[in-house]
């Protein structure tokens, strides 16, 4: 299964763990919006066994930043990024299902993207890299599952752009999909969004080490990729959650020094700005600014409504038996009510959907954070299918 | 009245308009944090007639970015930024008031700035402009009304930064503010209004051209300053406001040609994204770098309950007589809790305070939108005093 692995990714920004395989499943890959990418890529990490009907398959779509490490397994003891729900006997038992996690091409963990080598010019792809679409990404991970001798998806689950891919996916392969699990995602990308995701792709373009996408790979637009990041986190948290944690909170280094916009002045005055800084920095060391950019787009131009006469009418078709549609008050980037409406257009079809609004504080990422909430909903979701 | 005209701001960034005054207040001005100003200039602008008594004076505090120009008047008859407001008949009436706006400390409008010529050097103060708080503007604005022969403000009106300006001289000046309207404004920041802010800056200061504060005034940080006013109008305007007015509206360049994140793509594929860029133009070729980072970072530091026991202590101890604390729903930067909070406070003291949370969909900024719903708002309050 982990035949045909091709290791074609500048060292740089490839960050695949140990434990995923990368798979070669096309050559000639058709994009959506006319590119061809000439061989093709999947990154993917594997956990629990796969049974002899093939019927206990569940694939995980991730966000935009993440990368297969959901969690911990033999080959790689590290955490992962969804520790607290994956695992033997946690809400998605590994146990039970054999879970396969899916890095998104275009992205720099493994997948075919921006940062592999083009073979026919030998260098890495850059801004050279077609334009990105969800339903690519869709297409080249059924080509994984296609290659991994998988016919039906038992269970399909997607948090935020991963939701994305998990509703074009369904769309675009009816019928493939038994059950799903839609966390904090959308149908279509709305100003906000697009508004945070264009300012977000300026300021990397405008960090002048950017170079036009041509970067030097040992001295990379750092600064951009950080301040990028920063915008992110605030649109991913949310107001409520950071009252109760930082407050007006000053860090240990605050001092009225008459120097506040110094250039030198790197201290940050209050806790949430080294906040910021602090997990911004961790960003902009592993992720790269082109993949950044691609998949970025991708989101905005996302727009299940193409698939059918309406979204409603493109939900209604999937074939899906059940639907978990989670949502949290706080979120301001996936709002609840474009959960309601993936909900109300499953509903519409044959799906017996459920949709829940959560009250977590954490805003778009509450399902990285509070996994104790999101464990009880999912858990008892698929004690019920 | 108009005496002491001294014009010692760099012509750049020195946008008075015509019809303001500027008035020299002080020599040797103590500042919150420690510095001290050598000179010290107030710009204003009024309408309408000061009565015998001196009874009918309403001032007004404006936001971080907005000029003295609250609206047309004899002297300069181009339209003002709060033109539906103020004026004969209006809400707030000129036929009845004589209204001042007054320039903050720190802006490029006209009062001392980081443009103004330092005495002492010859040049600007750029980055030596002593560091800036709210009470060093309510200060300033106190010196320019005892200046103008004004002992007590029968009217104090104050939107966002305003509304923080209006506050502080309510606490450090109690007994001279009659009556107060504040308007989607805050006793403290909070870290999401914070941390949005502080991303501002750090998008201003990591411009190449900001060149550590001191930029050739005939080559500022374009670039700077106008992803920061997109970033500023994201947090002014709400997405609901934006579902409705843009959704996923394309421009009439938009178009597929595989040169998605091309330097030279100057091209905005969405509506919203070419409303921000429109609009972030016209402030960036108007307001300085260096005077944003200042009153920005002003915002940050401002917290009321340093001037007693706590907020509340401080907001019960004013002796204003009637208050209006209006605010919006769909504001994410000085959420409607902080309206709340506001009102609750004078509630506590003598002030017969009300409180009112209006359905705009325009977020922070609807009260320069909406005026018809706060014009109503504000006619009746002022009818009732």
């Amino acid at each position: 299964m982990n035949s045909n692995i091709n290791k074609k990714v500048v060292t740089v920004f490839k960050n695949t763990n140990s434990s995923s395989t990368i798979m070669s499943v096309a050559n000639n890959f058709q994009m959506k919006r006319g590119g061809v990418l000439a061989t093709l890529d999947v990154a993917y990490e594997t956990w629990g066994k796969l049974n002899d009907t093939k019927s206990n398959v569940c694939v995980i779509f991730t966000g935009l930043s993440a990368n297969t490490h959901i969690t911990s397994s033999d080959k790689d003891s590290t955490p992962g990024w969804w520790d607290g729900m994956v695992g033997p006997k946690k809400a998605i038992d590994t146990g039970k299902y054999y879970v396969i996690c899916i890095n998104s091409l275009g992205s720099c963990y493994g997948s075919t993207s921006p940062v592999s080598i083009n073979q026919k010019t030998s260098k890495p792809y850059r801004l050279t890299f077609p334009e990105l679409s969800m339903e690519d990404m869709a297409n080249a991970s059924n080509l994984l599952i296609q290659k991994l001798g998988i016919k039906k998806i038992n269970l399909l689950i997607g948090p935020s752009m991963g939701g994305m891919k998990a509703l074009a996916y369904s769309v675009m392969f009816k019928g493939t999909v038994e059950n799903i699990i839609l966390i904090s995602t959308s149908t279509q990308a709305l100003p906000f969004a697009i508004a945070i995701r264009s300012l977000q792709r300026e300021i990397i373009r405008k960090d002048p080490l950017w170079k036009s996408g041509y970067y030097d790979y040992n001295e990379p637009p750092l600064d951009g990729v950080r301040m990028a990041r920063k915008l992110g986190m605030i649109s991913y948290r949310s107001a409520l959650e950071w009252i109760q944690r930082f407050g007006r909170k000053k860090t240990s280094g605050s001092v009225i020094n008459q120097n506040t916009f110094g250039i030198d002045n790197t201290s940050f005055e209050y806790e949430i700005e080294s906040y910021l800084e602090h997990h911004a920095i961790k960003f902009q060391n592993v992720f790269d600014a082109n993949c950044y950019l691609y998949l970025s787009r991708a989101m905005d131009w996302f727009d299940l409504s193409e698939h059918a006469q309406s979204t409603v009418d493109a939900l209604s078709k999937t074939k899906i038996n059940r639907a978990l549609i989670l949502g949290v008050g706080t979120d301001i980037l996936f709002p609840i009510e474009q959960q309601k409406e993936i909900y109300e257009g499953l509903a519409q079809g044959n799906t017996k959907a459920e949709f829940k609004t959560l009250n977590c504080s954490q805003g778009h990422d509450s399902f990285l954070v509070d996994t104790e909430t999101f464990s009880r909903e999912i858990k008892s979701f698929l004690t019920s299918i």
